[in-house]
């Protein structure tokens, strides 16, 4: 059994693999090595390296671990036709995205940009307009690992949660279920709009302009899913005439944002550079779930964690 | 029964107690009006109007409501040797001071002010080193109405509560107990460590600059309690030297905070000038809990919601 990275876990991590898996061959080399490829039964990598001039040569691959959640860029299909499982670390964004998405929110609703700016002006100024998160409305779009986790959290701050996927069916942590048709209905009660949905032809272009002119004017809008669920036109137009509060941004249709666009210069967008997801835990977690993975594979036991429907892309 | 207001509720909120309770005289009046208190019943004060000579006056007076939590200011003993019973608001400043208790955590974990810089600048820089909190030890020194709320959210976010008090008895969303006299032993274990306590003799000057020395030098010192827990003079000694990453303070020895104070300028140390517990909730909770405590006095049941047990002040 031959394991092949094409990244480098630390000194100490590699040495935690080898010392629990002394059965297995581990070969950790920074980039895809395509020669140890050919005779490797497992690859681990971030995802963006294998091709499918290199499936062509595998002799003996059936799972490709990918230490990351997209996936966007791995020739999916043909991975399929090989019948090579996929699996991949989701879920293991969800502790750092939900604890920075808390931090903006709760950020804005105490003031806390004004509050610093008073401290360098050396005033002592109390009449600062807080509002509490305590009783609001927060509406996720797409509620799966990490939607749970904000809205879990959302909870313990009193805060009521409506969840929104395709169908409407339950999800954990949401006090009520909507779907992507019925959006248009909850907007307007929502406190808090928070988008952490994929990038997939149906979330494409499903929030709108009109959306934006329906939310309360107090809202926030927060995007950590991908930058095309609503074009950045519409956010830009939607925001310099303030049909809302803030809006929050994490992702962008290109990035990075280029130097001479809009939001970098208003007051009611808060750019955060798609950073909420790092964390120094990242590997930790990745080969902690690779691990597990691992003991049940060697067990013979191939109903792994996170396995991805290739069909599907998720 | 006739019930005196010294403060005006709105018209809206006025136009509700008279609705919930039409057998009852409500008279509101801004400031205390010393010819009606003689014949009021009941009496409705911020607290800091009623002195020694009106005791002298009344006639039917058996049940004064503070609308704060603060009660230095009032003649005590005397109510007492009258029999009256006094109830105050104790627990209306959990949700908004644990709120931003929490907002000032999360932003230093997440770098949210270098965050801003960085948008100020136009650079698209992601290599923020950010932190979790989740996982963390937070050493709660006071842990009652507001700790407790502190404590039951950083739980939700996976960090572990120890609690501080005078004996060390258990306290609700507290995972350990320590008491007063062991704190140097758990001051080094901490990576949030909180002070919510009251003045009294016994936390006057708890703190102390070897306190500060012994935690770790990324701790995060909270002061939301009083000023005099820790002389301001080891706070910035110890702030000055870096033995711990930051210090938020929103009380302080003397308000506000002098101008030539060099806590201003300081990139470590944060100031929220006594504004934790600002809410535009406070009087709709205030009048919530005088609403409850008026219902059960109407049914003769005397066993009130925060009666103050006036012999101890709080």
């Amino acid at each position: 059994m031959k394991i092949l990275f094409s990244f480098l876990p630390k000194p100490e991590q590699q040495a935690n693999l080898l010392e629990e898996f002394p059965e297995v061959e581990f070969i950790f080399h920074k980039g895809l090595d395509e020669n140890e490829l050919k005779s490797a039964d497992i690859f681990v990598t971030y995802g963006e390296d294998i091709e499918l001039s290199h499936l062509e040569t595998v002799k003996l691959l059936k799972w490709i671990m990918v230490a990351s959640a997209g996936l966007e860029k791995m020739p999916l299909k043909e991975i399929a036709a090989r019948d090579i499982v996929v699996t991949n670390v989701r879920g293991i964004h969800k502790i750092p995205m939900a604890e920075s998405i808390i931090a903006h929110i709760l950020s804005i609703k105490k003031c806390l940009p004004l509050v610093a700016e008073n401290q360098k002006q050396k005033v002592w100024f109390r009449r600062v307009q807080s509002f509490e998160l305590h009783g609001s409305t927060a509406l996720i779009i797409g509620p799966g690992a990490i939607g749970g986790e904000v809205g879990r959290i959302l909870q313990a701050f009193g805060v009521k949660t409506i969840g929104c996927n395709r169908s409407g069916h339950a999800a954990p942590y949401m006090d009520e279920m909507t779907s992507f048709e019925q959006i248009a209905d909850v907007l307007p009660l929502a406190d808090i709009v928070i988008s952490i949905l994929p990038s997939t032809e149906e979330t494409k272009g499903l929030l709108t302009y009109e959306h934006f002119k329906s939310m309360k004017p107090s809202a926030i809008f927060m995007n950590y899913g991908r930058g095309d669920v609503v074009k950045e036109t519409d956010i830009l137009q939607a925001m310099q005439k303030e049909y809302i509060a803030y809006a929050v941004l994490d992702v962008f249709e290109n990035e990075p944002l280029g130097q001479d666009h809009p939001f970098w210069e208003m007051d009611n967008v808060i750019i955060s550079p798609h950073i909420s997801s790092h964390s120094s835990q990242y590997l930790v977690r990745a080969l902690e779930i690779f691990s597990n993975n691992l003991a049940l594979w060697l067990n013979g036991n191939k109903e792994l964690d996170n396995i991805i429907v290739l069909e599907k892309g998720y």
